[in-house]
């Protein structure tokens, strides 16, 4: 195992600068809350993901996603990765109210990209292109570059989710380069790395939300089921097999 | 009166778009630490503030200044201020230490441009220009001027302190738009709103200071003493009178 965290573990493989990452069951503490199925989740992440990465590469973003395996594993191209975090916002949630004063749930007229410096120690804090500069963690080019796929990766899922009768508040992206060198998205957007409101179906407004998904059922299922009823064709049905025997 | 904080008062004048302010005597909790010779304290703000800004408009630096009228007063314009703090960095000290991870003292390859929020009940939070695109705190072309700008003042201020032995450490900067449309600096750049070192006399290190200045005396003193010693022709010498009876 080269790495995990409490969503994923990553595996090298025999190909060179490929990768597998397989999702686990464990819930952690920025999950969406509301009695999660914990036994279901690493599935449905892998699901939900692969069809993401499948539908942002047919709309021109490029992702580390090579292919999907098995249940719970997919196939990834090996990135350096870089230490930020792109954070980008269509609606005002969590942190930005604070930062800007504004009330949740305000509907921003363009999308707002916000840049963190991934550093546990320092909190992650928010950073502009002067200390992006400064600590070398992007060059001006790659940082455009970065902008340009936030942009375009939050415009495609806007409308992947709206098909879905959801709402995409916020997402948060992070990016690697490839071996030879392509910048690319290497985050996996499942439910934990996307902010998603319903559309309340009592009032039929389209701007109030139910903000958290699936009461009293898992938040993972809601979202996978909404997702195969709108796109059908990026289902990966019955193809995929069990996981191997854990390694 | 038109407005006063802790450090000057505000007055209009006869002249439409022309105001008068007068600098105080009264110390602020931000102030310079150090027994601050208080009585004088306004006198030397309005003669460091008067002789910048005439160096600043001499290297091209466009501010609202007019004139000094006496020993505590100077002319300026009205200006329609921005709600932003532009902070130009070029050693790391203060909140940078703790947002990047760096220690004090490293000196910058490049100055280091932060943009605040000018906002009490938010605490003025670090923001991107497209938080500043959002609340609608200036236009895109705007900040580009408005960082020109500060990267000018920057230049300029540190050639004149390095002529005082002195290192600008950091600079916090205002800026507002003149009844004709013009950008200008609209702070003063008293000690208050510069973080000045002080190359260490027995070090002879130019990168070991004594980061508070004239220790046992008046900051203020010491700073006014030193731009008179290395900038004769900016002095205001005896040509100023005293202040008017207080308004």
């Amino acid at each position: 195992m080269i790495e995990q965290n409490s969503v994923k573990a990553v595996y090298a493989t025999s190909t060179p600068a490929v990768r597998v990452q397989r999702f686990k069951n464990a819930t952690t503490s920025f999950s969406p809350p509301a009695g999660d199925d914990a036994a279901g989740k690493g599935e449905r992440n892998n699901r939900i993901a692969s069809m993401i990465f499948r539908h942002l590469e047919a709309n021109g973003a490029p992702s580390y996603y090579l292919d999907t395996i098995n249940t719970t594993d997919m196939r990834v191209r090996e990135v350096r990765p870089f230490r930020l975090e792109l954070v980008c916002r269509n609606l005002v949630a969590g942190s930005l109210t604070k930062r800007l004063g504004l009330e949740e749930g305000v509907r921003l007229a363009e999308p707002i990209v916000e840049v963190y410096f991934k550093n546990d120690a320092l909190g992650d804090p928010l950073v502009n292109d002067d200390h992006v500069r400064t600590l070398q963690l992007a060059t001006p080019s790659e940082m455009a570059e970065l902008r340009r796929q936030t942009l375009l990766v939050n415009e495609v899922l806007i409308g992947m989710w709206r098909a879905c009768d959801l709402e995409l508040v916020d997402v948060t992206l992070r990016f690697g380069t490839t071996v030879d060198g392509q910048i690319v998205l290497a985050s996996d957007l499942t439910p934990d790395e996307q902010r998603l409101w319903a559309v309340d179906d009592r009032t039929k407004d389209k701007d109030v939300y139910r903000r958290v998904l699936g009461e009293g059922t898992s938040p993972y299922g809601e979202i996978h089921d909404r997702l195969l009823r709108a796109w059908p064709s990026l289902a990966l049905g019955e193809l995929l097999g069990p996981p191997e025997v854990p390694r």
